[in-house]
């Protein structure tokens, strides 16, 4: 194991569902900067919704394989904190992730090998014990022991398995793919779960007929400004999947739809 | 004083009301990197509800002592700015703070013995000045300079007292506890001002009733996942008070419980 | 080009409308990490209202020529990304920016000096690359690279003009001023166009009337504090320009006034 492991990179993002408002992200990052002052900090998102899970799976899913060799990605949307669901660290590719294993990791373990622990040894946690506060009493401990080049493999025993969702996967057919809406973002962009891949694979060279919220959208374009403002069209988003948005507009507001909803793309012959 | 100031570790904190939509926070960083580029900079929260002093106090308490020996701590919630309030800088045991004297530091001196300065010294403070932004002109650059090492006695004259408000003490007898909701976080828990030391010492080893809002506890419980999804619990919290939360839910929403709400802890012998 | 080009401090700072909840903001540091694992990254404001190239160019305006010499600004408000606006690079004074022409650099570019380049090499851009995100693809890349210190020239060939907003300019005669409500911060401070010189040019030793949403002002103050609370009042603000606050209140909402409301200063002799 150690011989497979990259080089810590001194970079711990954070993501949890915290807001910013509480002392929750500060405790993790002064229990961070204890145990290694010269981290570099990011924070990747503390406005999860609180326990969406998945929404967090997704949000690292986009992000974490952008960053350098070694980076550690502290991930806590926790709601089950203090049962039985353990604490674990993973590495995937040259990515580090430090976590609950409850779903936070799917998306990225789904298609990727991956090297998992759980995180048994005590002596790498922070002196001061809660139920309640996992964040800061081992998960960021660890990340920061993971970042000054400690090895996986003294944090914990491998385990071979961690919990995964089964992730939402369109269906698709020569008649089309039924997908849908799997984030929401800022300006009320919905992203769906059909990637690039899939609609060129069923729809590319076709008339096309795409049906969200209340509109049908009849191409896919390549940029928000293709359409006049205000108007839907659909684009492969930054992420690799078709996007439904407005040009300068919120679709999710204007074309009244939310996470779940289903996109229908149909072909026509 | 000198011979008893912990060495500075380059790291700043930064708490304040100031939000996160305009450039204030930046000026506030932009003053600080002039003066110290390799300071690491650590937001705690900028989302303190506008003016609430008590607010941040309450942040400052449950986060400043978690951090490296010679961190300095910048808060500025400062609806005095240009008034007789001083501007003072503290040390209280080896954490430094820099702010306005109107009881933000009330938490924190309350209970440690402190050394205190007035920030006269203006040699210390930045170029540019305005009566309505002491967090540029003036906490900023003292922020700055301490992490840069220079001492407390250089930046003004002692002073041997700082502005305190009373803060909520929950009153006990034998019968139980009268307390209150001293702070609502993220996800809608209700903190209150009852210690877990308070309650064991009142009500260890009894039945209890714990009565908030509209509902009554009759235990307290360790996590939020002792009770099933959607029902109220007592436990303790990550910063050692007894908090009512709603197993993934809003307790504030759910239970109509605002801040400065009573909670009784009935003891029946 | 190259011997007037300051030194680059390491230091970037990000200003955007990309909110706080996606993995936009940590998709840029992440590509700036990759190229600068030393970068200090300082987040100026995500929380751009949508679209709102104005509300940004305000920001940048009010911090950018706060920080230490080559510092790079990365600026994303990009609704026209994909189409034929320029992605650009600019230096004014002894500051760096990085964004699309659109208008974003109206206001420290109107009145300075300032050298621009066109940012055509794409050698420097990120290996991805999408329509839709030249915040991830090319502005990030290229702020990091500023900050390793490689040339504007490098990055592209030069340009003599950028897209400039003309800004609202007040207008006055011996009569008075009139202006309006360019920014409404946080607390609902208005934050006028018209700045101290112009006020002190016009108005200095006159009585003046201060008409603004449904009141009227009699005077300038000094301080938040200096009226009771609740109480409105024209304040000179910490950018230099006139402000119109309510002492521990919210003027936008305390006196029905929204961004671009008129303000008229009257002068009676």
């Amino acid at each position: 194991m150690p011989d497979s492991q990259p080089s810590a990179s001194s970079i711990i993002t954070l993501t949890s569902d915290f807001g910013t408002q509480d002392q929750y992200v500060s405790a993790m990052k002064a229990v961070i900067l204890g145990l290694h002052p010269r981290a570099t900090l990011v924070d990747v998102s503390h406005d999860i919704p609180p326990q969406d899970i998945m929404a967090a799976a997704w949000i690292l899913k986009n992000t974490a394989f952008l960053y350098p060799s070694g980076t550690v990605h502290l991930a806590v949307v926790d709601p089950g904190v203090g049962t039985q669901r353990k604490p674990i660290a993973l590495r995937i590719k040259d990515q580090f992730f430090v976590g609950p294993d409850n779903g936070l990791f799917s998306l990225i373990a789904d298609y990727e090998s991956f090297e998992a622990i759980s995180l048994d040894n005590e002596s790498f946690w922070y002196k001061q014990r809660s139920n309640t506060f996992h964040g800061r009493d081992i998960f960021a401990p660890v990340a920061a022991h993971l970042a000054n080049g400690v090895s996986l493999g003294e944090l914990g025993p491998p385990i071979s398995e961690i919990d995964t969702y089964r992730w939402a996967i369109p269906i698709d057919d020569e008649d089309g793919i039924q997908g849908w809406v799997v984030h929401i973002d800022h300006y009320g962009n919905l992203i769906t779960n059909i990637s690039e891949e899939l609609y060129k694979k069923v729809a590319l060279d076709h008339m096309i007929k795409i049906y969200v919220g209340n509109t049908i959208i009849k191409q896919l374009s390549t940029t928000f400004a293709s359409v006049p403002d205000g108007e839907p069209a659909a684009i492969v988003g930054s992420s690799g999947m078709i996007e439904v948005i407005i040009n300068k507009g919120d679709a999710s507001e204007m074309l009244g739809v939310q996470k779940g909803a289903p996109v229908s793309i149909m072909v026509k012959d």
